[in-house]
């Protein structure tokens, strides 16, 4: 593989573009040819089951590991849903946008709402349950069923502590559940303006997924369902879905590392890991400090950041020779077209980001 | 992990308890660090399909990469059949009773025949679709819209190529495509009383797949359609259906190396390797080695064997006594109960099967 | 229209041949012009309701109004499954085999059981839910979570009280619902041999529907769920499927009409109408009187009848030549090609079918 | 039934509220006991049909004969759309709001654009299609596979031939079928501001519906396909859908009767009726007339229309003591709350309206 060399190139579109963390790996290695059962049944998937309820304390919640994100939107929100009910999101949330019709698929209406920098605001999720029920022809209509949001969201844009309680307060006094995709969610909970922890997701919502593809893992992704049975028979469900890995502990494996404390650190987590930050808390790190960085580079040297964004994902409006030139020398994420004619460009860091590599981005910015 | 040592126990379950091919995470480990498109745009997955493409000879192939075989089955006849269409499949097949109403998730009924041994007849399918011909009512009725056969089938057994060329023959006579389930297709490959190669397969379907879950990968399965855009738009109804890994090489890469000649060995493959074996025929030629000693060890001692398999899964109906003992000593899988009261126990090898466990499994029995 | 004129033609085919009973036309003719609210929210539609639940003796149960068997079939079943379950149903069901695959449109599989003249018996069923709960595979297989039986069946059998309350039993020890197909169920309440009555079918099933458009009406299928809020949100479900009539006092007028009395008529009715037998019940009465003298002759003639049924379908097995003649003179319903050679022919009456007609087939048998 | 002298009530809030026009009853009744095919197979659909492409200059087009507008929206929708593939609707559109997800139901995504009192333009259609081309992603994006539009639409809006043709033209380009849903369109062929015709709509679309249930008939919908089909094993797909009447002749009669020439009428008509006008186009000259005249009195009296609607809406916006008093008064509709704490009513006229109603109306504004 003299493809690693070759690649003088410098890469920030995405988060998704390496393996895994070399700490996974070296578990896959090593267990290589221990027998396990099959389904997500095996003792790795079960030690990872244990881990994450700590992490979230939620002691009685039910974890499960599928592969990706659009699955697993699809599967746990036709699951939570009856054929009668739709689910409310953001018209820039994923589900809504880039998952191909899935939610349709399996019946369901994606009831949208306008949403600010990604963002739902309790208000608007009140009124749109509010104008179904004094529809007089609600009964003709699709009742909302869920509620989904994302943190971080579609712009990298982050839910404040106060910001989900409130939609929480909202949906349950609504008797409608909350599920958040959590596809970058090492990322929101590495983030200095961060307030919202792994244990308020599992106080505040009823579904939560914490994302393993974007966040260091070769695949997988936590569902993570803080009341048990909140959903009777999920297993089978997932199952139907197609979702239902043969080999569940390659997920679940890798979810028991990135929720295992780092050796040899000490620090300031508080994730009943006894004193060391996890993997997955390491990984968003290594992220967020490189999009600082950078961050900081392209407000002085005076870009454009069309949206503010404290996560991994960052945004700069670009004119065409501008464009042009950073394209030559790194591969960043085409994100739009403006009115204006400059394009909008994103630079993604992850846990794969060497500062090397960050330094070498400042020099051609 | 000194779970494996711990392992005195012999284990003879099922062909999927360990993880895959040390071969396979090599490369894994080799490729890490590369930076690679997202979702089987990759050169590895490039790579592969070209690979596949040889080995098939069908060098119009489209190879798409997908996770699981339940997965596989759903995504690939939902995406052929037409709404009013249903799929011919044997009571015993997969789709039949163990995914779980998959197929129906996706709104079509499996339109069973009887079977022997797990294999549909020519006869039974011509039959099937004449009497919905001829039925003054079948516009009231699901049509028959693709046939799915598994090579080797639930049973382990194994369609001769006279028996596929008739059912291909009947199919297309018909106008019917046909598939083919391959999750063990490695161990059918590998069997000396198999005569269906996978050109063979590649001229006589429409649509098959190559088990990769169950034949020594991490996870993957990759779908071969012979003809170009046989499955217009499939890249989406993959998303759709949720199948869509976001890293895309990490399953193509495993067929990558699949479909690799295993480095200084020469000898008897046609299959464009130049040579050499393919990695996928020595992992099914492990297996059924080991399968072929267990056969003759327990002919000799006078098992009762109920299904006559030639591929890796072995079938011995029991007393409790025997049962019992057996259990002891080994991990099998219970697979059903008669009605003498005897149990049918499958014993089943695989790419991780040892001499050394042959042997121990030899001195048990 | 002298299109009645020139039917000096003999037919017994089919039971929805003809329009509506007059009785019907006139309340049609007499209300047209009375302004009503839509959506089965109509006064006569509510006088239906009450008019059905007394001739159930279930007062607390949910009425609602479609428009056909597959539609209603579709509904009902898809609103009381959730997407880990399936229908058990007999081989022969009409979901099983002539609804083009509705129940699979809708998600669900149709779990067959073999059937003895259409019915399926307490103890496979029974047998079924067992062999699925004992089955260690069962979280990847279909759960059955609904009983379909038709009363009478696709072969104009009928349950007696004992196996109906046998298999009612078996049915809620198991936890799962029973749901009756009941397209024809005049044609079964009154049948001499028949001993389950309305409140009976209230009493031990979970929902069941009184057939409308083979028993009278133009169109309409009344869904009867005994109790209250069974099915929530069915109103919308009816929608969601397509099968919520704008006009929906189309259908609830002649239901209002169906379970009306007779005028003028006295006798031995218990349903609730004073004396007087339902205009349903009376529309019974005509075909199996007629079915009843025509099954005399036949009996007399030496025909032969391969099923024994004793409601409004009368089959026999002819050679060709005599499937020729009686061809020449009456139109009946193919049935089936024997191994034998022979066909089986349909005799249906209706509430259509007069004396007068009788006395004439007779004369051609 | 006196419930007909009790009403001295006037009711102008829907143009579903009463049964049929009396000449589609006469001829129910007249042919009530002619024993017909069944599913739509009889000679009085087959009549229907040839004068419905008759009026439509379509001769090659298949008509069938569907039971209400839900129904018949999901049944076209679904069956014309493969899996990944969604429907161009406005935001205001039928299936977009009341529908309760029936197309999603199917498996499909409602593409929701902004619209102009219903009205989609070409532009923005073209945009749409446009923006999905070539978004970079577009692959794990809902591909538009079909525009829907409404005429009239749900605000009572006409699109001129002009519009009609530009729509068309954006969607042929594409590649991309036209689907206009005519639930009321007797209203808007008999609209002197209309320039659309039958033969129009049969020319630039790809299928359409002809509205019976609100135009007329008790029941019904005729789907029009004008090219021979179009819509590969339509039958079958309709009766998958539940959408399949057992005595379809019930819907074929009414449109034979809808379809034919006014006896004793002379005329301006020109869809092949040999001079008289035919009923369908009577009825809905007799709602545009009743319109006109309480339009006419509605600007004299200075009542605020906040909307232009040309057909047998009219929606005027008063205070809460003028809406309390016409409520006292007249049956009308509520169709929204405006900012100003005013109400927006809806006042429809019908084919059943009679003159001395609106005389009565026009006195009570």
């Amino acid at each position: 593989m003299d493809q690693n060399k070759a690649n003088d190139r410098l890469y920030f579109a995405s988060d998704y573009m390496e393996g895994a963390h070399p700490a996974i790996l070296q578990r896959l290695l090593e267990t290589n040819m221990v027998h396990s059962a099959g389904y997500g049944l095996d003792t790795f998937s079960e030690s990872a089951r244990a881990r994450i309820r700590r992490a979230c304390s939620a002691p009685e919640a039910d974890v499960h590991f599928l592969v990706g994100g659009t699955q697993t939107n699809a599967t746990v929100i036709g699951s939570i849903l009856r054929p009668y009910q739709g689910v409310i999101a953001a018209e820039s949330g994923h589900i809504s946008t880039h998952e191909a019709g899935a939610i349709e698929a399996g019946g369901h209406k994606v009831l949208t709402l306008p949403h600010t920098m990604g963002k739902l605001d309790a208000a608007s999720v009140a009124d749109c349950v509010k104008a179904y029920r004094e529809d007089a022809n609600h009964d003709h209509m699709v009742m909302p069923g869920l509620v989904y949001i994302s943190q971080p969201t579609e712009f990298g844009t982050l839910y404040s502590l106060r910001e989900l309680t409130e939609i929480s307060r909202v949906c349950h006094e609504a008797g409608i559940p909350l599920y958040v995709d959590g596809a970058r969610l090492a990322y929101a909970l590495a983030c200095p303006d961060n307030d919202v922890t792994l244990a308020d997701l599992a106080r505040l919502c009823d579904a939560f997924y914490i994302g393993g593809t974007k966040c260091g893992a070769l695949l997988g992704e936590a569902v993570v369902l803080p009341r048990h049975d909140f959903i009777p028979h999920f297993f089978t469900l997932i199952k139907r879905g197609g979702a239902l890995l043969a080999k569940g502990w390659v997920a679940g494996l890798q979810f028991d590392t990135l929720f295992s404390p780092l050796p040899g650190k000490n620090g300031e987590n508080e994730n009943g890991s006894g004193g060391s930050p996890l993997l997955y808390e390491e990984i968003g790190r290594t992220a967020i400090e490189a999009a600082g960085r950078i961050r900081n580079a392209l407000f002085e040297k005076g870009y454009d950041l069309p949206f503010d964004c404290p996560t991994n994902q960052l945004f700069i409006a670009v004119d065409r020779d501008r464009k042009e030139y950073l394209e030559q020398h790194a591969e960043l994420s085409f994100w739009e077209k403006l009115a204006d004619g400059r394009t909008v460009l994103r630079i993604c860091t992850s846990w794969a980001t060497s500062m090397e590599d960050v330094d070498r981005l400042l020099a051609v910015l």
